[in-house]
């Protein structure tokens, strides 16, 4: 099943896509999409999505869950990208967060923040958290697993890199943080280490990979993250970003107002981004 | 004055110290600390806390805001703290986060993670947040502080800094992030940066400093994490800590299971955490 909020920022309301792709009602049935929801969509399985009321007209997504306590990222999880950022891969993953005032829709503007002149992008598969997780083994690290979905984890390359320590400064700007269109449940992603992945700025394709090269996957990474901390329900674990970004190209190329990012996962939709200033 | 939020994990209630150090019952006159009632906790001054209901009995004292958006740490922001780390003091502030899911009651224990050797202490002054900042001059950033409070932010030395970038790791485990017991309003707190705090083990001073020695002052670090990142009622800023944390014992000394923690800042009042295995 594909979960989704639509509506203005700040309002938003629980949908479901129906086998047409039309956006169904769902805010009848259960209360947001967060917590113990999350930890319950399997109840949802099998259930009439037809039955529920039409949502008409275009209508603006937001990210598909909310109460998320925790925006973890994965660095350097692909050998390409680390290559790329002249760095090693690391013998174990590398953590850092994103703060969660950065999320929003998927469709939502890249707002370059004042003083930035490297904005830059990464299209990355996303995990969301659907059961509390804490010291779990891999064996079953997937039963925490509400869902997958898409981010673009927007990097201020300055700000990461070249500011004094800790990655967090370049990453946790408003709207650096897309997530959706969808929270797709795991009955829809048989393999999440088998989906094609792409970016595209301007119409040319920037990243072109697939979470098959990812070095840790996501059983691994949800077992290792609960050594460290406990992962709740609504927590985003973004797996890290394939080669292609534009501190990488010859020339770094990044991102300036009136540019359009475009990305996709296999099965997991597309988002579309207007890059304005901040 | 003196809020803080009282009763079972998950479940608190939000309270105020009146003029004898006794707990009044707030939650008849405003929901729980969290987000716009923070904003206007100003409208509270000069109320008459004698009249609200006296709460009876010894109380557990949760974190004195929730609803907190982001946990946000500056690191090596004491020059003799930096020292004993083996660091220099960076040009610009260093930005970590831990995860909120860290944070518990002040008076919670220290809960060792499973696998560490390498636990430790840092008593800091926080400051949350009760108006949002985006871009605020020095000039303006006082305004946006609901008040003070203290904070042991405790580390893993081992997970922050021998298993691969970025301090998160060592920053985020359950019960590493002890805040309280009360939020301080600023009236109260005439001047955040001449107030001495100090942290004991087992009846030993460890740590003896005062924010006097700070870096880059509170005033200062809201206008800078605001060009960054945009602030919201209930973030909490842990701003870093003077020297004496167990990394820096020559030589080093680690929490164990049975340890006790004490820790106070001058006018916020003391935490007492007993240490245990995880």
């Amino acid at each position: 099943m594909k979960f989704l909020r639509y509506g203005k920022a700040g309002a938003e309301k629980p949908g479901v896509l129906d086998a047409q792709g039309a956006i169904r009602d769902l805010s009848g049935l259960v209360g947001d999409l967060k917590g113990d929801v999350l930890a319950n969509l399997g109840a949802l399985r099998g259930m009439d999505v037809s039955a529920l009321p039409l949502v008409e007209g275009p209508q603006r997504l937001g990210p598909p869950v909310t109460g998320t306590g925790k925006f973890i990222c994965i660095g350097l999880n692909y050998a390409d990208h680390a290559a790329e950022s002249g760095m090693d891969v690391p013998p174990e993953p590398v953590i850092f967060m994103k703060a969660t005032s950065a999320i929003c829709g998927p469709n939502d503007p890249i707002v370059i923040p004042r003083g930035s002149v490297k904005t830059d992008w990464e299209v990355e598969l996303a995990v969301v958290i659907g059961k509390t997780a804490k010291y779990v083994s891999e064996a079953d690290a997937m039963d925490h697993v509400a869902g997958y979905t898409l981010t673009n984890d927007v990097s201020e390359r300055g700000f990461q890199l070249d500011r004094q320590g800790q990655w967090t400064k370049g990453k946790s700007a408003d709207n650096f943080g897309q997530i959706g269109p969808w929270l797709v449940t795991p009955e829809e992603v048989p393999d999440p280490q088998a989906l094609k992945m792409w970016l595209r700025v301007n119409g040319a394709t920037k990243q072109d990979g697939s979470t098959a090269t990812m070095v840790y996957g996501v059983r691994f990474l949800i077992h290792y993250l609960s050594q460290f901390m406990s992962l709740h329900p609504g927590d985003v674990i973004s797996t890290g970003t394939p080669p292609g970004v534009g501190m990488g190209q010859k020339p770094p190329r990044y991102l300036k107002a009136g540019d359009v990012v475009e990305l996709g996962i296999e099965g997991l939709g597309e988002q579309r981004q207007d890059v304005i200033a901040g």
